[in-house]
């Protein structure tokens, strides 16, 4: 193995989500997917902490992303306009990733230990949107609501998306969601 | 030590409160719990799988609480006005007991482990409403996500409840929360 190892980490996702899709996450190990990426377990270890952050590599990003977008929402958007742009900028991105979408999604609903790994990154995200509201200037408890909100709003968009086989694009089917929300809350 | 053991879960919830409190939750086991209260770990473990079930052995009567309220609203409640007759009967329940939920909360947030226990519990109990409304006959993804923003503003309206020192009663909270997010939502 020399040391050039041109997109190490793409080849590892890869070969991580084929094992844990072929023989299931718990039976996979670091090994494994090492050599199936023809790479070392140590250039695996240098790319990510274990074998399960292999299907969270993205998170940084879409939370920098989410992040960004609020942040620089114009300064005419409500809090809920923020959140909706960035959210949708997310949906954008995702889209043009479906099929390993679907892959992931398939291996993380097989096991417990990663839906609960889901869920504590979706609770960061919200925590994470409400932090980059405070930046604009929202107060508390909107900041912190309205990102609660936002990732409620997500959660329900991408589970359309990866379980309707003819689901519209994840863009799309946010702002559905945000419709969706304004229907209900106002009908109180 | 006797088969009669009078309220020996409330015995066991209250020494493993004071030593988590006071020792911290990682340096507590089983056996000091058990000990405290004067009773056996065989006695422990009739109770709970383990010392972090002990900090959220309530949440099957909430869940129970939150599903019953949503299912038994009058007909004519919309779906966010069931869910929020729930949270504000759970509120009612809580009130009871703000100074045990405040030792608890303290508890939480000193664990890494205890806060995403805590995490999943509430992506379970907005699952259990989602189920409660479509037993209402509320369509997906309606009931889904109102499931979901129910249990933001929820755990918005809790947070308060336990860090503001003057906070009013936790079903006011979760009413004013509740107000939040329709002003929040209407403003897109």
């Amino acid at each position: 193995m020399g040391r050039w190892e041109p997109d190490s980490q793409g080849r590892l996702v890869e070969a991580a989500i084929a094992l844990f899709d072929e023989f299931g996450f718990d039976r996979t190990t670091v090994a494994d997917i090492a050599e199936r990426a023809g790479l070392t377990e140590r250039t695996f270890f240098r790319h990510f902490s274990d074998k399960r952050e292999v299907l969270f590599f993205g998170a940084g990003a879409l939370q920098e992303l989410l992040v960004d977008t609020t942040v620089e929402a114009p300064a005419s958007a409500t809090p809920i306009e923020s959140v909706a742009s960035a959210l949708e900028a997310a949906g954008e991105l995702f889209s043009e990733r479906r099929d390993f979408s679907l892959r992931r999604q398939r291996i993380i609903s097989s096991s417990t230990e990663l839906q609960e790994r889901e869920l504590i990154k979706l609770a960061s995200l919200a925590s994470s949107l409400g932090e980059a509201l405070r930046q604009r200037g929202v107060p508390d408890p909107t900041a912190a609501l309205t990102g609660e909100i936002a990732i409620a709003v997500f959660k329900i968009a991408f589970e359309r998306w990866v379980t309707e086989p003819s689901a519209p694009g994840l863009a799309q089917l946010i702002r559905e969601s945000m419709r969706q929300l304004r229907a209900v809350t106002a009908s109180a």
